[in-house]
C-alpha cells in the first residue's frame, strides 16, 4: 500500500507542478508564445493542473497537497482514500511522495522549458516560475493569506464529500482556478507546501543560466500557513 | 433548524464576498499579482465564488443571497430547502444570515489583502473591491439594470429545477458569470441585497488607511432592486 | 401546444439576446465596467447566454434558433421536443417565437444599458451591440462563413444525442464558445437568424440617440447562411 | 467498419482542425473580430475544438490524434472503441483518416477567413494558423517538448478511463486547455502528428496569396515527439 502512495502521489504531483510551474513559465519566461498572456491563462492553468493531477493520483484519493493530507488527519475522516488507513506510516508516505513529485514536476517543466530558460535573464522572473513569493513582503500578513486561502481549499474540498455532482475532478480544479482569481494576488497562492518547497528545492539545484536567489528566507511561509489553515478547516469540519 | 440556517447561510455568504471581493481586490488593488488583469478574472471569479459558496451552504439550499429567499417566498416554492418550512422565522433567520455572512467575508478579504489596502491610495478603487457603484449614477437606470439582472437570475435559478443536469454547484456558478459579463455593465450586478450591504458595511467599520465615503446614498439601489426583480421572477413563475 | 411553444421559444430567445447582446454593450460602449475587455468576455457571454436561454426553453427543445428548428425539420429527428410534432403550425410558430424573442432581448438589452448608449457615439459600436455585421465586406464568403459556423452548430447538435455525458444545457454553451472563438472573426458569428433579425429591428425601431444605419443590404446574409448551413447538416445525419 | 473508421475519424479530425486552426486565424489575421485576443482564447478554442471533435467522432472512439491511436496500440488497451479491433487494418484507417480529415478542416478554415488571409501579409502568422512551428528553433529541445507535451496527454487520457465522471468529452478538452497553457509556450503543442501535418499539406497546396515557406524542414519534430510521447504514455500505462 505505501507502494501504491508513493507511485500514485508522486505521479500526480509531478503532473501538478510540471502543468502548474508550465504555465507561469508560459507567461513569464522570453519568446514563449504565451509570453505576457493575462492573469486568466495562470487561474485555468493551475485550475486544470489540479484537474489532470487528480485522475493520475485517483487512485490514493489524490491529495497531491501535504495540507489535504494534513486536513484529512486532523478533520473527521477516517481514511485517506478507499482502504488507505491513516497512520504513522501513510502519513509519512503522502507527504515524502508529495514533496517528491513536486520537484520532479518541476525539473520536467525546466527541460520543456530549457530554451526559454535560457533565454531569460529576469531571475525574479525565473524564480516565479518555480516558487511562490509575496507581492508585498510581510511574513506576519504573508503567512494570514496562506492560512485563508489554504482554509477556504481544504474547507470546501470536505464541504464536496456532502454535495453531490458529477462533476468528479473538475470540482476541486475550479476551487483552484477560484482561490487563485480571488486569493492569490497577495502571495501566489501556494496553499500547498509540496508544491512551492519541492519547485524551490529544484531551483536551487538545477544549473539554470541566470538564475538568482531561490530566497529560502521565505520558504516556510508557504508550508507554515498552509499548515495552518488545513489544521483549522480540519477542526472547522467537525463542528459544521 | 434555525441555527443550521444560521451556521450555513453564515459560512457560505461569507465564502461568497471572501472570494468575490477578494477577486476584485486582485484585480483592483496596487502591486497584487492580479492587478490589470481583464474582466474575465472577475467575472469567473464572482462566479466560482458562488460554486463554492454553495457547497458550503448547501443543506440549508444555498440561498447565500436575500433575493433568492425572496423569490422563493413569492414564488411557487413550498421550502426553503428540503425540510426548511417557509415562514417568518426561516425568513428572518436567512435574512439575517447573509447579511452577517457577506459582512464577515469582506472583512477577512480585507485581512487578505492588508498589505495591499495599505498601499492602495484610490479611495474609488477601495470602495469597489467592497460594494457595488454605478458606472454613470441614475438611480432609475441603476434600479432598471440590478432589476432585469436579478429577474434573470431567480427566473433561471427557478428554471435549473425543472432541468435535469449532473452540473451541480457550477450551474448557478455559470449563471453568475453570465450575468455578470451581460449585464454588469452599468452597476456592477449587485443582485444580492447581502452581497452589497454586508461589505459596504464592513467599509464604514473597519480602518482602511486611505478609505473616502462608503456611498450610502446609493446604498439602497442594490437593495431594492434585487428585491423588485426576485419578485417579478417569483410572480413569473406561477405563469410559466 | 402552440401556447407553449410561442411562450416558452419567446422567453428563451429573450434571455439569449438579453446576455449576449448585453456582452457586446458591456464591452463596446462607453463607460461600462467590461469596456474594452479581451474577446474571451465575448466568446463566454454568447455560450452563457445559450446556457441560461437553453433552461429557460428547455420544455419545447430549447430551439432559440431558427436554424435548429430547420435542422430538425429537414433531418432525421421525428419531433422538434418531446411531444412536439414536426409539422407546419408548429414551426411556423418556432420561427415566429424566435424572432419575436430576440426582438424582445434586445429591447431589454438597451434598457439595461440605457446611460451607457446614451453616452456612445460611436454608431458601428451601437449596431454592433444589436446586430452582426462583416469585418471584411463580401456577400459571397460573408455567406461561406455563416454557411461553416452554422452547419458546425447543427450538426454536432445533433451529435449530442448520441453521446451520453451529464452536461446538459453546458454542451451546446460551449460549442457556441467554440464555434465564437473559432469560426467568429469574419461575420460575429449570426449562426441564427433570429439572433441577428430581431435585433436589428429593435435597432431600427429604438429612438437611440446616436444610431445610425441598421446596415439592412447585409441583413439577408445572417439569413440565408444559417439557413443553408443547417438544411446541410441536417441532410449530413443522414448519411453519417 | 473501415468504412466507419474512415467516415468519423475524417469527420471529427476536420472538425478539429478547422476550430484549432480556427482560432489562431481569429487571433492572428487582419481584421478578425478576435484580432490580437489573449492567449487564453487560443488555449480554450483548440480545448473546445476537441470537445466538439469528440462528439463527432464518438462512434470510433473519437481517437482523432495518431498519437492516441499509438498509445492504444502499444499500451494495455484491447479495443481501440467498443466493436473495432487492434490490427494492421484499423490502424493504418485511423492513420490515414486522421491525416485526411485534418487537412480537410484546414481547408475548410482557409475558406471560412478566405478575405482575412488575402488581406494578410504577414507570412509567418499565416503559416501559423495552418501548423506549429518554435517559438526558439531547436530540434533536441523543441522534440523533448513535443514529448512531454503528448506523455501528459495520452497518460492522463488512459486515466480518464480509471475515473468515473459525468464530463463525457469535456475532460478531454480541459485536459488540453491545461497542455496548452502549460506546455505550449515552446513549440506551439502539435502533441498530435496529424494536426501539424495534414495543414501543413494544406498550407503548401492552397493558393494563399502571400504565403511563405510551409517550414516542412520542422514538420518531423511534430511527428516524431508525439510518436516517442504517445509510445512512453502507453508503456507507462503497464506499469501504474
Amino acid at each position: 500500500m505505501l507502494g501504491t502512495i508513493f507511485l500514485h502521489e508522486i505521479a500526480g504531483t509531478a503532473v501538478l507542478t510540471l502543468l502548474g510551474c508550465g504555465v507561469v513559465a508560459n507567461v513569464l519566461l522570453n519568446k514563449t508564445n504565451g509570453n505576457g498572456s493575462d492573469g486568466i491563462v495562470i487561474f485555468f492553468g493551475w485550475g486544470l493542473a489540479v484537474f489532470c493531477a487528480v485522475y493520475v493520483a485517483f487512485d490514493t484519493g489524490a491529495h497531491i497537497n501535504p495540507a489535504v493530507t494534513l486536513g484529512l488527519l486532523v478533520g473527521p475522516a477516517t481514511e485517506y482514500a478507499p482502504g488507505i488507513p491513516i497512520n504513522v506510516a501513510t502519513t509519512a508516505a503522502y507527504f515524502t511522495a508529495e514533496i517528491i513529485g513536486a520537484w520532479l514536476g518541476a525539473v520536467v517543466c525546466y527541460l520543456a522549458y530549457k530554451k526559454h530558460y535560457d533565454d531569460t535573464e529576469d531571475a525574479s522572473s525565473i524564480l516565479a516560475t518555480f516558487s511562490t513569493g509575496p507581492a508585498i513582503p510581510s511574513y506576519g500578513w504573508n503567512l494570514v493569506t496562506e492560512i485563508i486561502g489554504t482554509f477556504v481549499l481544504i474547507f470546501v474540498i470536505i464541504m464536496f464529500g456532502h454535495t453531490p455532482s458529477g462533476l468528479g475532478p473538475l470540482a476541486v480544479a475550479l476551487l483552484v482556478v477560484s482561490i487563485g482569481a480571488s486569493l492569490g494576488g497577495p502571495t501566489g497562492y501556494a496553499i500547498n507546501p509540496a508544491r512551492d518547497l519541492g519547485p524551490r528545492i529544484a531551483h536551487a539545484l538545477l544549473p539554470i543560466k541566470h538564475k538568482g536567489t531561490s530566497n529560502w528566507s521565505y520558504a516556510w511561509v508557504p508550508i507554515l500557513g498552509p499548515a495552518i489553515g488545513s489544521v483549522l478547516a480540519g477542526l472547522a469540519a467537525y463542528v459544521y
